[in-house]
């Protein structure tokens, strides 16, 4: 009964920040707009691309990095909270856009990614040139201008966002090691061949903490308990709940990259595989199928026209290879410690209650 | 005699900052390159790109941004301005290293760009897929760790750089400018020769007064001067000799891009004739030649594999056209608007010296 109340209680808060967030990341962009439209109204079409990205997603970030905060004692709906949720968002907005361009991806949330909208919009128009670099230039420009948003924002959050404190540091630290992560991630495509299989998914493992874990739960969980003045310990803590859990999440990302329905991704059936992604379910499977396998899947992995059929092949090799049960048992294994640790944190029931259903959400997901 | 003193002490004060400048800027990398290396040393490489680019340049910008901190009365070699000046280099390393992949430019400074240092490794190492895609991908990468570098050395600087204040709001404003102003060259390549040819000189313009006339000379002095609380008198002061410095500064670069020297540009002759640069002098160019020249240039401008035969004859249509004398007319009045309004200046004598110096190199540079 109790844990019912506070679950809606939670689930209101929630829905009022969310409206919150929302509401001053369109304010944001319209300002940023308007700027933009003094130069030239071509211009303004940087921020349009900003703002349908922006506009969908699961805020899972903004929403951990807000009960983060909460859960350190920072005030319900407080504006320094909602300002870090649009920076956190507006920084996955700009890592989206510029992974997609490496990725090839053609579809975000069930659009067009940016480079292509880009894309199609020249093609529409019947401008000169190529088309496709079109579409990457004004890409990797749209990007940038919204990690310089992401900054903007996050700086405009006063003294806790300042120089030298807790929360500038994490800040600092997410965004290098996302980079690193991700370079590691394109590196492993095309070195991860010649390299030991052996420590294929040792590497598939530290791509996936640095790459998406730790930013996707840890680093906002912290980021918010670091603003309203956490300390180490209570920053520690959300660690311990934190990794885990995007860890978990991620591996059930990867999993739902091979075998995951376009209709609930919103990206076309087995995008990883066409895509040639190196993650730990190929680095198990490359382990533990037999040679001939080996030699499909290595002819098959990251060719960018895959049949349906090769689809199946290569998902009937992962799942018999044994990788598949692998996965979901690192999937439980890391969901249950993410749990234990949630258990211990010292946190009011109403932001516990939200964390978890939040956790609940990060691995349980079809989507 | 005077003079001479006050140039003597401003070559000596100058030479002292940009010691520490470089100094800083190592000492930054070598931090971030640590830190990195916790992750992996393959991570490591990423730094190791940006360092290479950040290790040249004329440091235009920074050494403005510096005396335009001298100026508002900023103490001597003090440490906000170094930041500042290592925060603006970065920056300009980051815009750099997207810009040549959106140009596919193979030089930098006379080095390989970062996208092309990246597909050498990869095609030397022998890797897998394609050593073109993995080039860009970890250009993309490293650009956006750079401008986050940036980003983080001027929230460093401490309360002068914090949220409200002048010079962040300069800093924010000369992000989003320059993005935008890259956005409108890349939208005038593809887009421009369906437009108006008789506005073709004034969106012309517009790109290079956002692209780089600002950032280039007017943003930094002011954000300097901003940064030791300059007022916002001396602030538009700065501007009306800034921005035209900036445009006589880029004019001249467009006219290098065309009829520089491939031994001082450090780049290939006719470089911006194979990009398909619409700059000024072609807009000229195309409002005077005849029609056989104007389908001559519109038929090889932006061809990627241009003969030393056809650049000549671009260059033939362009001198001939009266579009190079017209130029080079314009640098000559900006630049005279601009050593007026730095008459003007209300600051010390060898600050005054120092701005002279730098304003000449900007203008009659060769490379």
């Amino acid at each position: 009964m109790e844990t019912s109340v506070n679950k809606n209680r939670s689930i209101a808060e929630q829905e009022k920040f969310q409206n919150s967030l929302v509401t001053g990341l369109q304010e944001f962009l319209g300002e940023q707009r308007a700027q933009l439209q003094e130069i030239s109204e071509d211009a303004a079409e940087l921020i349009d691309a900003v703002a349908v990205l922006a506009d969908g997603g699961k805020r899972l970030r903004a929403l951990l990095a807000y009960w983060g905060w909460r859960g350190a004692g920072g005030a319900e709906l407080a504006g320094q909270a909602v300002q870090a949720g649009i920076a956190i968002e507006l920084f996955q907005a700009a890592a989206l856009i510029h992974d997609d361009i490496i990725d090839r991806s053609d579809t975000r949330r069930g659009k067009p990614s940016v480079h292509r909208g880009f894309e199609l919009r020249h093609r529409q128009r019947g401008w000169s040139l190529d088309a496709e670099r079109y579409g990457e230039a004004a890409a990797i420009l749209a990007g940038d201008l919204c990690l310089s948003f992401s900054e903007e924002v996050f700086a405009g959050i006063g003294s806790e966002g300042a120089s030298g404190t807790r929360a500038r540091k994490i800040f600092n630290r997410m965004r290098a090691e996302v980079m690193a992560g991700q370079y590691l991630d394109v590196l492993e495509e095309v070195a991860g061949p010649g390299r030991p299989p052996e420590h294929a998914v040792d590497r598939a493992l530290k791509i996936l903490r640095y790459k998406s874990a730790k930013y996707s739960t840890e680093h906002p969980l912290c980021l918010g308990g670091a603003l309203a003045g956490g300390d180490s310990e209570l920053i520690s803590r959300y660690s311990a709940f934190g990794l885990p859990l995007g860890e978990a999440f991620q591996i059930r990302d990867d999993v739902l990259g091979v075998f995951g329905d376009p209709e609930t991704t919103g990206k076309p059936a087995g995008d990883d595989l066409r895509e040639g992604k190196r993650t730990v379910l190929i680095g198990l499977t490359l382990n533990n199928c037999s040679p001939s396998e080996r030699d499909y899947l290595e002819k098959h992995l990251g060719s960018p026209d895959l049949t349906g059929a090769e689809i199946d092949g290569l998902r009937g090799i992962i799942e018999q290879s044994g990788a598949l049960g692998s996965v979901e048992a690192m999937i439980a294994e890391l969901s249950d410690a993410a749990f234990s640790a949630l258990e211990l944190l010292p946190v009011e029931p109403v932001v516990g209650e939200a964390m978890q259903n939040l956790a609940d959400r990060a691995v349980r997901r079809t989507a």
